[in-house]
């Protein structure tokens, strides 16, 4: 080793040995006659101290040659500090190096090693690895290593097994895009890589492996949003012989345990909503739940007094912001613009401000008395203060509206806290969804699914209404993992493809392994994939999953720092048979 | 849960207790008025009993429908077997079922369910989730499962970081042919897959991460030899601040602790050969050390006796295999035919019989006298019984070939036992490595390993002189991993590309991002990668790593399972923007 101890490492336990330590070069402070140098690890910083005319003159002048991030090994005595620190585990102890070596030089680094650094996004990925260096992304890596570890240590103990799936795999047309890969050995044929291992850990089960889990690289062509990447990682289990109940108890269990090994918080157990009830009261299937404000109806209160808009409306709904009935004007419209954005999609903003005088004041005085605003107030359960603001319209958009209006006032009201944490368990799912582009129903999980047993027999007659054996993990509003009980037998499986569009020849050609697999003794399986980059952001209390991967990809999919993807050859292409057509 | 209990979990101490347990009917006894059934789960095997006339009518009816490999859930009592089986955790006791429920049927499977199956390779391989429910097969699944986690668990002792790298890269043309994949996003432009994380680990140190790893999965379009596959998985590592013997010991250290707590085999620390010492003993860079049988050079004894073979040869050397006097005429011409065969190459094959009365028989007589072949027997320290081996020819090519007939009599003679384990590092590689075809030299490694730097002054005189700081790690004739200390400067770097026929332009183009990052505080480091399917495969006892990959594919790249590679459709190319040559 170059070094006998670490940056990390030295207390005034160790004061008179002599040390070799080996690190980046952090900072100079060049005082003439005193010179400290703080040098850096990945397990701290230690600083270095020397003074002109009592340390020797070749090392005073070598240190005045080295430049911030120079690599050096030093070896020198540990001595106790006469000013401390009590900031840093090392601020007892400084070490007066007797040989300084350097171990490689360093231009300037394009930006500041720090946690404000002065480095924009695209400078950083472009040097994502002087980046990495900045304490705050090398922290999200070493949280994600956490994670990883606390969930392969949660599921061992649970008998899980770690089965590795391929990634070279069938192309499949349902769901996202696929990314492909041609084969070079089977001309004109290509591989797909796996958005999920889904198939292949519903065959582990028919295999009889009981219980499975993998942490395990899936891929997406997709238009990226904000924060997609084409490459992402989940946590993929699937158990068998279980109910839902049992794969909840189990991943609440894990969960359970990550914020305990990693954060230190004991979460309560996990309240399970209906889909439906997350619908009505928070017009999300991934309800925040870190705060209230849950909507109230208002469409039977506020129908019939000729205010024309809320007599159209299917639906009439509306937040309590708590003390909120000081809103300026100014500070209304800004709401009103906010939810009349085409993303957000609503019409327009009624509120009704109750004063702490106890007077009501509304934008729709001209429809509705004060006693009519009363009965409002009582079924918002609004106190004097409070403002009600009230949205309405289409239930799916006007609830969806409503979600982002209250989200915004969570915000707004410092309600929405990085630090705390609130998780619950969304289920019974719808089984299908419509498309009004495909005109059909897709799946609103994954065509493996299975329908709730009651629920069946509407699968002809009212396909919207069948329930399904699905659930999601929400925390903070987000969406941290989903899974469903799946279908195990080959005809609910088929009666399914067909219910989505499938031919019988295309669901043989598709999925045909795995409806041979269900005439072989395949039991009762279902299982849950949790997105990985998700769970560390939100645990490391960021929005932004890009700050807890090593080397992200921008949003055109492009690795700016070593410039992929990027044109190959004439003879790789030649090889695989296939060009590429001229723009 | 459908159960109580698993199928290997009950014991004497649970007679009495009513328990539920769930699996598949590995088999039914039918001895008319009583009744046998072995049902099966991952944890073992139960067995359930029925009398007829005692147990319910129905019960035991339910029982008759029932097939191999039918699914049911079975409520019962624990009882004491009357006949004991002592070769089964659960073999004293047996459960009577008061209630059968089928869970689900299974048409006659295509093979037996059992460790010598009637399945030939092909079936299993498209009925792959049935072959996993032989034990063999999931119990090769299960070490590879424990293998992962012992060694996250001894490098997590160690201080190293699990950090996963990115799948989608760059293609470079240096090494194996890449799988690539069209961009989408980026018309006319490819990712690549990984055939490893090289230069990511590398910039991983850059950024201070100091130590590394990842069980990782990697790429290779190659040609598929019998035991290779297009995906495979590495343990990818790397240090910062390390020499190479650091590293040795590091990853001597995780061998052993695989060892210790896979297999509970204490292995002795691993000596140290060198490349050259390798080739001249063992003919190979990857010795199996598990017998002696060491190489023995007669060059300067039998030159110059007029037989014109070895007088024209560069080499003349043999092996001795102990107690083969008595090989027949037969068995001799075997051995010839053996070494005549195109992929060994050897012109002949020259004996000599120490028989165990004293005297020297020999296929060369005519040349050599008695003294002559006594002094043979010398330096081939025989003793009457044994028999001496002899190839003369080209130095690299006979070696090679008496390798291959080392190895041969290695197993005739029973000693290469699958259950002894010899490991060693073999080190001080060479840098580079002449190519016929390409008329140029390669990096024996890769371009990234540093020469040593006493060296490096031989890199223009002599280039095949230069060793590298490479070293493999080999057990039983096996590489099982290699990895070198890095080049971590930008001259260096850049030097080591000129000699591997880089342009400037086509390094900076392929590699300026890792060029780049040497200028930026790159610190010493070094690493290894093990081939983790191989070392299941070794590890388990076998020499087939497909045994030991749940989902393989077959020589052609194919899985025959999912039937992948497959054509895609014609809107995927066009959103792609590429094209298939027509055959």
């Amino acid at each position: 080793m170059l070094r006998t101890h670490t940056c990390g490492e030295l207390r005034k336990s160790d004061v008179g040995h002599e040390v070799t330590l080996a690190g980046w070069v952090q900072r100079i402070r060049d005082k003439g006659s005193l010179l400290w140098i703080d040098l850096r690890d990945r397990y701290g910083i230690t600083q270095l101290f020397l003074e002109d005319g009592k340390s020797d003159k070749l090392l005073v002048a070598k240190v005045r040659e080295l430049g911030r991030e120079y690599v050096i090994q030093i070896t020198g005595t540990v001595t106790e500090r006469s000013s401390k620190n009590d900031k840093i585990p090392t601020g007892e102890i400084e070490v007066v190096p007797s040989a300084i070596e350097i171990l490689n030089t360093s231009k300037v680094p394009p930006f500041t090693i720090e946690d404000n650094t002065d480095g924009g996004d695209d400078l950083r990925m472009k040097y994502r690895y002087i980046d990495l260096r900045r304490k705050m992304v090398a922290d999200n890596l070493h949280l994600r290593h956490k994670m990883a570890q606390q969930t392969r240590s949660y599921l061992d103990s649970q008998n899980f097994i770690e089965v590795e799936t391929p990634v070279l795999i069938k192309s499949t047309p349902e769901g996202a895009r696929d990314f492909v890969v041609p084969s070079r050995m089977n001309e004109g044929e290509f591989y797909a890589l796996p958005q999920s291992p889904q198939t292949f850990k519903q065959l582990l089960m028919v295999s009889g492996f009981d219980r499975y889990y993998q942490i395990v690289r899936c891929f997406r062509d997709e238009d990226l949003r904000a924060d997609r990447q084409p490459e992402f990682t989940q946590i993929d289990c699937e158990m068998a012989f279980v109910t839902q109940e049992d794969v909840l108890n189990t991943f609440e269990g894990l969960i359970r345990h990550l914020f305990k090994k990693v954060k230190n918080i004991e979460i309560p157990p996990l309240p399970r909503m209906s889909f439906q009830e997350a619908m009505e009261k928070y017009g999300s299937d991934k309800p925040d739940t870190r705060f209230g404000m849950e909507f109230c109806d208002f469409t039977q209160l506020s129908k019939g007094k000729n205010f024309q808009v809320f007599d159209q409306a299917e639906i009439i709904i509306g937040i309590n912001a708590t003390g909120c009935a000081s809103y300026t004007r100014k500070q209304l419209d800004e709401l009103t613009d906010f939810v009349r954005k085409p993303q957000i999609g609503a019409k327009g903003l009624v509120y009704i401000k109750y004063e702490t005088d106890g007077s009501i004041k509304s934008s729709v005085d001209k429809f509705y008395t004060n006693d009519d605003l009363k009965s409002w107030m009582e079924t918002a359960d609004a106190k004097p203060g409070d403002l009600i603001l009230v949205l309405a319209g289409e239930t799916r958009q006007t609830r969806n509206a409503l979600n982002e209006l209250r989200l915004l006032m969570g915000d707004k009201l410092g309600l929405r806290d990085h630090n705390t944490f609130n998780a619950l368990w969304v289920i019974d799912f719808p089984l299908l969804e419509w498309s009004d582009d495909t005109k059909r129903f897709h799946a609103m999980h994954h065509p493996f699914t299975s329908p709730k047993k009651e629920d069946i027999k509407l699968l002809d007659s009212d396909p919207a209404k069948v329930r399904a054996n699905a659930y999601d993990m929400v925390i903070n509003g987000t969406e941290v993992g989903g899974g469903s009980i799946r279908i195990h037998d080959r005809a609910t499986q088929q009666l399914m493809f067909r219910h989505l569009g499938f031919s019988e020849e295309e669901a043989k050609q598709q999925f045909g392994f795995l409806l041979d697999a269900f005439e072989f003794g395949a039991p009762p399986h279902g299982g849950i994939a949790f997105g990985f980059d998700r769970l560390c952001s939100l645990f490391g209390g960021s929005e932004s999953i890009r700050d807890f991967i090593a080397f992200p990809k921008n949003n055109a999919g492009r690795d700016v720092m070593i410039d992929t993807p990027s044109a190959i050859s004439q003879e790789q292409l030649d090889e695989l048979k296939i060009s590429v057509k001229k723009k």
